[in-house]
């Protein structure tokens, strides 16, 4: 019998293309509901700017790829309304069943449309699914009798929110993002938020954080007059066939996974964004959806459906993103989340030149934060140009590694004039942290 | 009685501030044979260039700074021609005698200019201090009988030589450069050369290997034609001065150190391009004089003779170098170095888009190289634009917390489009060698 997927874009193709290099034998469906698969949703804001011209370019693989060269049949436009797991059976809404022997459930998530009054007007956007961006960038750029939208809202500061108001101000909007807590970027740590905001100020767009958002009128939201919106908060996990087929959900709201990615019910697997993983800085279970993580717990899920026996560690809470050109980049923890983590933490935060002046060198902000105690790294941040990545992607290889501050002191990190300075800004904010 | 610190460049002063540091008491004098301290050895191949335009520029700090901010008394034209240990004293060559009561050792390096015949005249120039690098720019800037330099031979590929290389092509001048080993970049690592060699080769510059260079003709070196011959070969740890004291040396010729860089005589700390450190992969002593380890050893050589305990765990051997806009960074072992050491190991060697299309992303090689019985791993290297740091550096943290390819594989790196694609190159390495 068949190992069937749920979901076919992230975690759902990469647990099907694993179980399929694992098992050549085996029977593999994927139940897709939308109209395509595999698809760089993170690539959506781009599409929306008109960097990537067409959404073509965001697709990875066709639902014809998998069928043709790994004997996947992968079905679209197939949702699945129950999961009767007594009989190995999956109800679609189109009326078929599908038997399985093994279940991985990537149903995903969604911004939560209910919980906003009037999101269903047409000049609403989510910014989730391509057929979203593809919608968004039609009311932008299709002639219209009261000619192109002027004034946009951006209802929510993670990082669809941002991306999505750097992608309207570069199409000549006028944008203001609405956050309903006091931070961007679901970071909570103030001098982060404020860098966000001044990058944002100085491209003209504007950040209200502490609203609260019940309503989308039809020329305003919240007193702020736009022709046009986008919904970039109130995302939740896809959980409600999996919690109705008896699956136990975490204290998050998503699918509560051991390390093999399967959930609570023998035989079942979850990952991406519907599901939890574990914080490796914390040690407990967290929802943190991203397409990364997505694709890593997917592929562990996929291998273990498929007799396979792997695991997946968890993750360390890495994430960039780039707003009119700087890269803003945080991992683990921020000192107050450390401290709502019961940790005692201690932080630094520098500015350093992260090249040499005469390789057009610009500032870079890197904040560290480590345990007092034990000394160990918690998680940190880096504002910067590009490099921020690379920097922040070495803060995150040592949280994983549990290194201390004074281990990371001494990295070994490259050094030649077109590319760092002899003090990396990291090992500077190290130096900085280790007098604690 | 004083600290006295031998040498006033990147491990010297590091070890002259940190003890002030430590010590705000403490007399402290630092004697630099030269005419600066402080500079930026590895900005002169951009002096050469042009890119820098003032030599001023590559120096970090001034004697004055040192004496006035930091009280720390730094002599410059200070050639140390003896250490009498038994009775706390250093030689000058002017005459004087300077007494201490803790000496750091950090006489650095230097091109041998005794091991080729012909070395030392006019038109033949090391590339190491800020008088070569002044003299060399003259040289090719100021106007001559016989017009400006045409044809230039550089012996040796290792940094300093192609970096020479490639400022000498962009002012205009046939280059060769002539290596005695079969092997660019000082990698033992086949694939790593052949990349070197073919950048080289795109922009002009040509790599012979296997040519031992035993002396420069005024016109020509190993029969190659030339005008002016850049020396970038035969680096040796200065150690005369400590080897007469009595110092012990470690098999790879440079000063032999404890993880607290004290020598073999207590109370003497050396640190920097004459000093051996240890290498966190192989667990061994080993000589590899760059910049950044100067500073790193230099700073804790400086702590402990000032009193403090600190240790410097040691290296993973971490480098980039700027070929004509390539980056080439490598860390740890290479298979062959790998094999070499007593390791069996396996590689992996993938090429993949840095980021999307849609932001320009070029292809970049990853390799990984783990130890087959412990899938620990042992070294890796990058051929790729700037992003080439942040990922070789990524792996350098991984050596330094003996991550193996699983942990590796599962690493929690930043994504979005401008700066990544969503499998990392370095993930996509990590799978490719996580299957032997």
């Amino acid at each position: 019998m068949a190992l069937v997927v749920i979901g076919g874009v992230a975690a759902g193709m990469s647990a099907a293309a694993r179980a399929r290099r694992l098992d050549a034998g085996l029977e593999i469906v994927v139940l897709e509901k939308g109209p395509v698969i595999s698809y760089g949703a993170c690539g959506l804001p781009y599409f929306v700017e008109g960097r990537v011209r067409d959404p073509s370019q965001l697709i990875v693989y066709t639902p014809e790829y998998f069928r043709k060269q790994r004997n996947i049949d992968v079905r679209t436009g197939a949702r699945v309304i129950s999961i009767a797991h007594s009989r190995r059976e999956l109800v679609l809404e189109e009326g078929g069943r599908v038997r399985y022997s093994r279940l991985i459930v990537a149903t995903g998530a969604r911004a939560d449309m209910q919980a906003v009054a009037g999101a269903r007007q047409p000049h609403v956007f989510p910014l989730q699914t391509l057929d979203d961006a593809v919608r968004m960038h039609r009311f932008l750029t299709e002639p219209r009798a009261q000619g192109p939208p002027r004034r946009a809202v951006v209802i929510g500061a993670g990082y669809i929110g941002v991306e999505a108001a750097d992608a309207l101000r570069r199409n000549g909007l006028r944008v203001t993002i609405l956050e309903r807590s006091d931070h961007a970027l679901g970071r909570n740590d103030p001098p982060f938020t404020l860098a966000v905001r001044r990058v944002l100020e100085e491209h003209g767009v504007e950040l209200r954080c502490g609203i609260a958002v019940e309503a989308i009128e039809a020329d305003h939201v919240a007193g702020v007059p736009c022709d046009m919106v986008v919904l970039a908060a109130g995302f939740k996990p896809n959980v409600e066939l999996a919690a109705e087929a008896g699956i136990e959900l975490g204290r998050s709201g998503a699918i509560r996974t051991t390390d093999r990615m399967e959930t609570s019910v023998p035989g079942i697997y979850a990952a991406g964004d519907c599901a939890e993983v574990t914080h490796l800085v914390t040690g407990r279970p967290v929802y943190l959806p991203l397409g990364t993580t997505a694709n890593k717990a997917g592929r562990v899920a996929g291998a273990n459906a498929a007799g396979g026996r792997e695991r997946f560690a968890g993750i360390v809470g890495t994430s960039i993103v780039g707003i009119f050109g700087t890269a803003f980049a945080s991992t683990g923890l921020s000192a107050e989340q450390a401290r709502a983590e019961g940790f005692d933490p201690v932080a630094a935060r520098i500015e350093a030149r992260a090249r040499p002046s005469y390789f057009e060198g610009a500032m870079t902000t890197v904040e560290l934060v480590a345990d007092r105690a034990t000394r160990r790294l918690l998680g940190g941040s880096v504002i910067g140009d590009r490099d921020a990545a690379g920097r922040i992607n070495v803060i995150a290889t040592a949280l994983t590694a549990h290194l201390t501050v004074d281990d990371f002191e001494q990295l070994d990190l490259a050094y030649a004039p077109p590319f760092s300075t002899v003090w990396d800004p990291l090992l500077i904010a190290a130096q900085q942290l280790g007098k604690m």
